[in-house]
């Protein structure tokens, strides 16, 4: 790989990944979306992922998407040969990014003191689901067990009595992405402060916990308790403190979020109804009038919305300049304008699809923009380059570690 | 403040805050927890942030958490003095966040251009709803609608035909920390790149967008539904692909997380249900059998989770070493001692309130944890300590800014 095909800020930056699934790879992809060369370990079975969703003639579009920018390479972890493999890459890293459960790579061989044994200054974040200490650290976590002890499946929910259903996953295992966020937040942040003028070279790990990740984000709902011992309950589509502000459903099905909970935006709003007197019905003068008549609220609203079709619904609450927006589904993010021209929706080339719809990159970068350099790549795809490059392995050295099952 | 107060990796770092609500404050929040200088500026009114949730006494619980490790400022960017003080504070900052709508900062005289004037290498993270270009840049945004656009709210809803019910906000403004965990994340990887042996002065922004980092999550929704045209629909509780996962009701009407989705998990779960049938049941055979005859298996598995209190539940899955989880409320959060032990829930002093229960650090970092240094501050509370320290004002010049309304 030139130097010239790289950009973004994170050029010259080296990240070794010994991770699998979400969590540790969605924060190591993020790293390399803004230029760093991230190396991926993977079984010579391959991540589990590659498995996960839908497949095309056998190969995944999320995959595509996922892995992107990397640097693909296999290695049996317990293969004899794979002490000098993993010691070789992470002398040449900046940081090491792992997910396994807490100790489960100490005791493959490559624990913290032995990975620094090959490079003192290196960072090493360890992901995982509730922590590398406390009582709960040895247990089993997936990501919705992580939003579940974290707070947000609670709070996922209509208000207590609305429904018998139990409280729904928001449909992606967000508490992993967040964790994998947080992990390439805290190896910058370590980063910095080793490599700026005065650094050092103590080590430095990151210790992310997909539970506390998730708990990180739930605002006020901690200290409230705390103070008050009220237990933050679930709204359904509503928020418990503004109304109207609301989901309603048009006539075609579709669900147009509607946010009108300011005098001067209830007052537009119900005149763009054709029913301005509810503007100076008592209950619903003022914020705190309209909470508590919500219900009633909700059904006139609701009772109008119905009477257009989402687009039409769409183009009344716009010139009546009502913050507002329809429930967007893949098929109308894939076709949104903004997204378009920002290319946080791009058509990406990948031989093993021609191409692939794909989330652009975060945070944009006016002056030296991260790029898509090249989808996920198969299997193994990047052993020659990585081994040839980095540990001067010549061809037949190469061969001969395929042959015995180390690669 | 002295340096020997401070502790965290950004330590000697300061950043500027010209930010109001979630999405900016919560990403410097994360830069001061990890111990960066944080001057946030406040309209002399207060950031109306400070007015919403609960209140006891007339302070903010979730303010203490929301603010704290910040020094807040006070000024009126629209008086005259405004200019001298922002300046003289750019000068001295490594990054500026904010989250104006797009332009109004520079309409008000301190665009980038004005900001690096004072500062060359200045980083700037703008923080907005759709970016700071492209056909929606001028929209009015918040949480909900980033989160709608983005993708999380269709997904945030029972399987189509399940409930007439609207599709749920998780509860928070998801959206808004997400957009600002990215801010801080970028501002790290623009400061690794220009402070580090052989960085530049550059001027470096970070443009993110609440849709996008909202999007960024939605792992292979784009990518599927460009591939196969196919419109990812929400699944309630159960993940489209696996099953039985999903959280099912006890008795005491606490709901309890299973994932027993593998052969092993699957034949452990119905074995400890007094049900070692089921797992030679032809209907529940494979993982994609018991996909197909999820309504029927959830049924038998809430049929039995009916029987028991969530507590006594919890304790025969673990004994049968099933993935599971109480679905935690604020309540069972507060107690729970792996949250304790790793000091992610804490009991911060916080002379308004005594004390004020909050969320820890993420992530933690084991040889220089971030600390809780102070929690949110009253409005101005800072304004003499840094116009004095970093402006070089005396008493004198700090009173005529108070008594001409400029602070």
């Amino acid at each position: 790989m030139e130097e010239g095909t790289r950009s973004g800020p994170l050029t010259g930056l080296r990240v070794l990944e010994i991770g699998h699934f979400i969590a540790a790879p969605f924060g190591t992809r993020l790293l390399a979306d803004l230029g760093a060369d991230v190396i991926k370990i993977e079984p010579p079975t391959g991540d589990p992922i590659r498995q996960w969703g839908t497949h095309v003639d056998g190969n995944s579009p999320w995959w595509s998407q996922h892995a992107r920018n990397k640097r693909c390479i296999t290695l049996d972890l317990k293969h004899p040969s794979a002490t000098e493999i993993v010691l070789g890459l992470a002398a040449s890293s900046d940081a090491v990014i792992e997910n396994f459960r807490p100790g489960q790579l100490a005791r493959l061989g490559f624990g913290p003191d032995v990975l620094r044994g090959a490079r003192a200054d290196l960072v090493i974040a360890h992901v995982s689901g509730y922590g590398q200490d406390g009582p709960y650290k040895d247990r089993a976590s997936f990501g919705v067990i992580g939003e579940s002890i974290g707070g947000l499946r609670h709070l996922s929910d209509h208000a207590p009595g609305m429904s018998d259903l139990p409280p729904v996953r928001v449909g992606v295992s967000i508490g992993d992405s967040i964790a994998g966020l947080y992990a390439a937040f805290g190896v910058m942040s370590a980063l910095w402060q080793r490599d700026r003028a005065g650094g050092d070279a103590r080590p430095r790990s990151l210790d992310v916990a997909l539970n506390e990740s998730v708990l990180s984000m739930m605002e006020g709902m901690l200290p409230e308790f705390g103070a008050l011992g009220t237990i933050k309950q679930p709204t359904g589509s509503r928020i418990a403190t503004a109304a109207p502000t609301s989901a309603y459903a048009a006539s075609d099905g579709k669900w147009v979020l509607i946010a009108g909970n300011s005098e001067p935006l209830f007052a537009r709003l119900v005149k763009a109804m054709g029913r301005p007197e509810l503007a100076e019905d008592p209950r619903f003068i003022g914020n705190q009038a309209r909470v508590e008549n919500v219900e009633v609220l909700d059904k006139i609203i609701g009772d109008w919305t119905a009477t257009f079709t989402a687009a039409d619904l769409l183009d009344r609450l716009t010139e009546a300049d009502i913050p507002s927006s329809l429930v967007y589904t893949a098929a109308d993010i894939a076709t949104d304008p903004q997204y378009r021209q920002r290319g946080m929706v791009q058509d990406v080339e990948d031989p093993l699809f021609g191409s692939v719809l794909q989330a652009g990159i975060v945070p944009g970068i006016p002056e030296d923009p991260g790029r898509i350099r090249w989808p996920g790549p198969p299997l193994g795809a990047h052993n020659d380059e990585v081994l040839g490059e980095l540990l001067d392995m010549t061809a037949d050295d190469i061969e001969s570690l395929r042959q015995n099952g180390a690669i």
